[in-house]
């Protein structure tokens, strides 16, 4: 099976499935249809028996799925059955937002690093946020710092005109994932990827989808 | 023309492009080229071209885009030439960087707004944070001052266990866009557009890739 042909969208609602069986396996549920996993995750059973059938059989007719079965063939199709190691570059606001998500530990992501530019300058800012001390390292100790630590996956949080620069340091230190949060277009070399959560355009999508509502 | 039939990627990459022209616009250029305008947002000649096509007839052929007509012709299209008003809810730690997320006034977007069920309790942290006094409302008051304000989208960053209820008021409120930071699957009516934003799904679809390159 040739993996980079799933659609993104299969893989975003297999996250949606997880994260819906997850807490319905914490409730000591054992069984769900995929009528009620399709309705909670706001999509159609079709769409739902579509998108494992990239991977496999699943569940069994007229039964459903077996809930802790599904979970957890889904989180080794997702590749989230290890801990993923993770690395913040640039504490302004929205980096130390991201290292205060409470959900990425839930979910098997460990923040092992941050960096900044002005490390003193934050230090005390985010440490207080935190209500404990937080180390933020200069960035010209990414790579030892990303060997050391087996970081997998970069958060740019940094200004738009350091992204490249930026990214180009996180591949030196051999990290494979990025996840931009700027509106800088990342160029990397096959094997390096990246995705894209710039608020701004996120938006821009829903502006647009707003507007041609309206116009139907 | 059916709106609805564009790509979503498109739409993204049509906000990646006037990103860039207006880079362009501010240093003073006047013509780029297909080949240019694709370099620079990470993509080939030929998307260019197909992601306008939809839209018209755009450019002229052996000598490119006007810069400014290009730009202000891709925010009509995205319905980006009025601004947009956006309401807060939920002030935590993303919903603090949001509210200092200096991109979305650059775009035309603008908050007007932001509510939390312990206003007093964030409010000294953020008004800090601004170096200025913040105006948090309490969620009771969304309706009057969705009304007042002209709240054109919600942004949902409250916990995923409130987001249902939460945006039930927003729709009461008339608010027809709704950009979703929590893991929830927001029901909403036709009408009613929902973006999802929650960063864990979007590392779930990273980590997909990441290793499924590995296995090619």
């Amino acid at each position: 099976m040739k993996f980079s042909k799933v659609p993104e969208a299969t893989i975003r609602r297999l996250s949606t499935y997880a994260r819906y069986l997850e807490t319905l396996e914490q409730k000591g549920e054992t069984v769900v249809s995929s009528a009620q996993l399709a309705h909670e995750c706001g999509v159609n059973a079709a769409q739902v028996r579509k998108d494992l059938a990239y991977f496999g059989e699943f569940g069994i007719r007229g039964v459903g799925y077996y809930i802790k079965d599904l979970y957890d063939d889904i989180r080794s199709i997702l590749g989230l059955s290890r801990e993923w190691r993770l690395a913040i570059i640039g504490i302004g606001n929205l980096g130390a937002s991201l290292l205060m998500f409470k959900d990425f530990l839930k979910a098997n992501y460990k923040i092992v690093a941050a960096f900044d530019r002005n490390p003193t300058e934050v230090l005390g800012k985010v440490s207080e946020k935190f209500g404990k001390p937080v180390e933020i390292l200069k960035p010209d100790r990414l790579q030892e710092v990303a060997k050391e630590r087996r970081v997998d996956i970069a958060l740019i949080t940094t200004p738009a005109a350091e992204a490249q620069s930026v990214a180009d340091q996180v591949m030196t230190a051999n990290i494979k994932g990025i996840l931009n949060f700027t509106p800088a277009q990342i160029k990397v070399p096959p094997g390096v990827v990246v995705k894209n959560v710039y608020f701004t355009t996120i938006l821009d999508n829903l502006v647009y989808l707003l507007q041609s509502k309206k116009k139907q």
